[in-house]
């Protein structure tokens, strides 16, 4: 399939997110279910796929990188105003600081850069890709039940091998059916912790210091892979990465990210009622 | 090797950047020659070298993660600021926003963390260490001959397997035999786009737009092998990762970074005379 244009990108971001224009550089859109988590709370995925759309928004360039910060969050329905700032405007590279904010008080910052490739530039996949099932041989993921509709417009089919505990794979594709931007791919990307809490065998919840996502050419594709490397933990904090991939092997992106790691009760949580009652 | 204290953290990173206190959270130092790349600006690995030791001597906790987007530069010689700001201090977990500054003028920010380790929270390695042989088996590397002291600090060995492209890997150490410190880790993982050039067999010099090093637990080695995972390019910029392993395989780190290419002459910048005038 081919690439997505930037027109397109922006209106897809635009009605992903909810993303209202105020002013160049500026926008806010409304913490809807989809963009929470289980606890109606802003699921950090959703702050860095802010970051990216209103990078494109203000710049007109494709944003290849984004770190954003987890300061604070808020509840479903708060409004969050997203300011873009261009520290460094290049002829090629804009750099930019981003920073989404509730009533005033900052939930998120994001560093990060857009540019215009350069047809000429360095250019290629180094990484290979993994020896993996395709989606359609994979189960289909057990996501947490979606309480108020975060993950609600998202399937999943879990690739892992369960003997390998270091590798955690899962195939994922919006309903929807939009294009995969680098804002959607962010999105989806917020999944190293549990890699981690499987690759330790110990149970937890990740609270997200950070989301990072380093974006190359975005070749379009049905499903994606989750590939996650779980790294290490050290005193209840985490780092690791996840590769995202095509169905065909293209290395659209790569993530990272530090997590603090918190215990819970797994058993009671996952205590859902089955469909037969039982 | 046991773990170093705080203090003696403290001080080799002040020693090894020429840190001065001014106030709590404003600091300066001189962008002195070993601080410096061959043509005389501020290298990148002490921008996030420098963002580690600030925010360690703010908060009086290690710092675990730092992502430096680095906007501008100075020469040699110049004052850098250094001002670290607590955007959200917690219990455990203190994350800050760092700004380097010459005269007004920003050159770089950074986000990240400072922790107190929890001994009771997730804690474990779960990537392997790699098949390499060790430093004394390697040949000396060819760093740039040091025309201003970059590097000249720096003893490195081969490592890599000259079949292998995409994985490109060096022993290093200081010749001061000082302490690891999470600052000088991060000095010394801002190596990425040497293993892009390698693994796509096209030349050039990576300008960073970031450098991030994700810190678990620094233990105490001689040699820290840098293994660098290149993973792709597209339109002159290029992404990729390095783990940071002591000799005996214990993951301390792992950085990833963003850069803009630009292929260069190297064969004209690589005439250098030998030592018998050939």
């Amino acid at each position: 399939m081919s690439n997505t244009s930037n027109e397109l990108r922006l209106d897809v971001d635009q009605a992903f997110l909810g993303l209202v224009d105020e002013a160049p550089g500026r926008y806010y859109f409304s913490a809807a279910p989809h963009l929470c988590r289980p606890d109606r709370m802003l699921y950090g995925g959703t702050a860095i796929a802010a970051a990216f759309a209103a990078t494109e928004r203000l710049t007109g360039r494709p944003s290849i990188w984004q770190t954003t910060q987890l300061i604070g969050t808020t509840e479903v329905g708060a409004r969050i105003d997203v300011a873009v700032e261009v520290l460094a405007p290049g002829y090629r590279t804009s750099q930019v600081q981003v920073t989404g904010s509730v009533d005033g008080r900052t939930i998120f910052v994001s560093l990060g850069a857009a540019v215009t490739p350069n047809p000429d530039g360095h250019d290629g996949q180094i990484e290979e890709f993994i020896d993996v099932p395709p989606p359609e041989e994979c189960p289909q993921a057990a996501f947490v039940e979606p309480a108020n509709g975060w993950f609600v417009g998202l399937e999943g089919r879990v690739a892992l091998d369960e003997d390998d505990l270091r590798n955690t794979r899962i195939w994922t594709r919006f309903e929807d059916g939009q294009p995969w931007t680098a804002a959607r791919l962010a999105y989806v990307a917020d999944v190293i912790p549990i890699g981690v809490e499987r690759g330790l065998r110990d149970l937890g919840v990740g609270l997200s210091l950070d989301n990072t996502l380093r974006v190359g050419e975005i070749r379009q594709t049905d499903w994606v892979l989750l590939d996650v490397r779980a790294q290490q933990a050290h005193g209840g904090y985490c780092h690791g990465s996840v590769h995202l991939w095509t169905r065909d092997g293209h290395l659209l992106g790569t993530g990272s990210q530090t997590a603090k790691m918190t215990r819970v009760d797994f058993e009671s949580l996952c205590r859902v009622p089955s469909p037969t009652g039982e």
